[in-house]
C-alpha cells in the first residue's frame, strides 16, 4: 500500500503494475530490471513530457500515418504497462501488432497474446502460427519475424527495444520509431525517430497526434517526417535534462 | 550466455547475478527494479569510480574507523552483489552486520543470513533472535532495529537504502554513510557521507581505504571527516556526469 503523499507516488504505482505483470508471467526477470532503468531516466527527466518528446511524437504520428505496412512490435514491458493503448493505436492506424520477446517462451507469448486479446486486439502476429522470416544480424529465437508483419513492414514502431534489434531493423531500411527514456542508448541513437518519454505518457500522446494529423495532406506529413532530426532532438533532450539538474550548482 | 564483446558485458553479468539472487529468494521483485535504476545511473557515470567517489570513500573509511559502534545494515541487493566483501569489511572494522529488509519475510531473512554465514559472518543481527527497538518515523516491520546493532550505533553504513529510512536514522543523530548511484536521491542528500558509485566497486575501495587509514592518528581521521562536505561532493558528481554527456552538444 503506497501513500498518496509519497513524493514518488505515480512511479511507485507503475512499479506495482510491473511486479504484478511479472507475477502473471507477462514479464521476464530482466523486464523488471529494464523497468528500473527506465524509472531512473524518467526521474532525471522530471517525470514529464518535454517539448522534444512532443516533437518526436508528431514526427512518429506522421510516419505511421504515411506507412503502407505499419507494424507495432511489442514486448513484455509494453504489454505490462499500456495494453489497451497499444490496441487502440493499432486500430486507429490499421497497423498490425507483432509480439517479439527477448526472453521468448511459448508460455509468455500465449499470456501476452491473451492480454492483448482481452484488450480487443485481433490477428496478433508473432505467435508462431504464421510464416516466419529471419532478420539478418540477430541470433536465436528473436531473430524470427512474421512474413506479414515486421518482415514486410516499411515502418516499425518498437517501444522499449534493445540496441541489437534496433540496429538490425534499421539495416533492413525500415523507418524505425522507438520509445526510450535513455537518450544515450544505442536504440535511441539508431532509430529514425526516438521518443524520449515514459511509455505511459508517450502512447496516449501518440494516439492524440494520430487523430490530429489523420486528415492532413500527405505532402505536409512528409514534410514533418523529413524535418525531424533524431540526433539533434536527442542532443537537445540530453541538454535539457542536464541543465535541469546542474542549475543548482554554484559556478 | 552473454558475449564478452557486448558493449555492456560487465553490466549484463551483474544483471545475471541479480536475477540469480532473485531466484534464490535473496531479492524481492522490487529489488530487481532497484537494480535497474542503479544500472541506469552507473551507465551515466560511465561505469567508473570518479574522484568524488574516492573522496567519499576516504571520509567513510575514516568515520567507520573512528566509530565506537559501527554497524553495517544490509538488504537483499547488497547481499546479492557483495556478500564476501561485506563480511570482510565488517571483520576489518570490528563492525556488526544487521539485516534490514524493505520487503521483510522470515524466509528471506533466513536465506540472506545463510548467504552471509557462508561468507564467514558470525553473530548477524536483524534476524529476530535479539532484543528490538523501534526507529521513530518508520512504519511496519522495517522500523524495527536491533538493540545491540543499529539502535545503539553511532555510525551506520547502509548501502542502497531508501529515503525514508535514511532520514529516520539521521534524525536519530547517527553518522550515516551510504552508497547511492543517484546523486539526486533523498538518500544521497540525507546521508552524512554518500558514495556515488556502484557497490561492486565501492566496497572493495572502502576495504582498501580502511587498511590505508587504520594506523592513522584519530586527529587526522577527524579532520578527514570534518573536511568532507556531502552536498558539495554530490553537486560535483552531478556536474561531472552532466559535462560528460553534454560535451557532445554543439553550442
Amino acid at each position: 500500500m503506497i501513500h498518496k503523499d509519497h513524493p514518488r507516488y505515480e512511479s511507485l504505482k507503475l512499479r506495482e503494475k510491473v511486479v504484478d505483470a511479472y507475477n502473471k508471467g507477462i514479464l521476464a526477470e530482466s523486464g523488471m530490471i529494464a523497468h528500473g532503468r527506465g524509472e531512473a531516466f524518467d526521474y532525471l527527466l522530471g517525470e514529464i513530457t518535454t517539448s522534444n518528446a512532443e516533437k518526436s511524437v508528431k514526427a512518429a504520428a506522421a510516419a505511421l500515418i504515411l506507412a503502407k505496412n505499419p507494424v507495432i512490435s511489442v514486448n513484455g514491458n509494453t504489454v505490462a504497462l499500456v495494453p489497451n493503448e497499444i490496441v487502440k493505436l493499432a486500430d486507429d492506424l490499421n497497423a498490425r501488432i507483432e509480439i517479439n520477446l527477448f526472453h521468448k517462451t511459448k508460455k509468455r507469448i500465449s499470456i501476452i497474446k491473451n492480454v492483448l486479446n482481452d484488450a480487443g486486439a485481433k490477428n496478433i502476429l508473432g505467435t508462431d502460427h504464421e510464416a516466419k522470416a529471419m532478420i539478418k544480424g540477430l541470433e536465436g529465437p528473436r531473430a524470427s519475424s512474421s512474413r506479414e508483419g515486421v518482415y514486410i513492414a516499411d515502418v516499425v514502431f518498437v517501444p522499449l527495444e534493445d540496441g541489437d534489434r534496433a540496429e538490425a531493423l534499421v539495416k533492413l531500411d525500415k523507418l524505425l520509431i522507438t520509445i526510450d527514456l535513455n537518450p544515450l542508448s544505442r536504440t535511441a541513437k539508431t532509430a529514425t525517430i526516438t521518443i524520449v518519454d515514459n511509455i505511459v505518457r508517450a502512447i496516449p500522446n501518440l494516439i492524440e497526434a494520430v487523430h490530429e494529423l489523420n486528415n492532413v495532406e500527405d505532402s505536409t506529413l512528409h514534410q514533418i517526417v523529413r524535418g525531424f532530426n533524431n540526433q539533434e532532438n536527442l542532443d537537445e533532450s540530453l541538454k535539457k535534462i542536464s541543465e535541469k539538474h546542474t542549475g543548482r550548482v554554484k559556478p
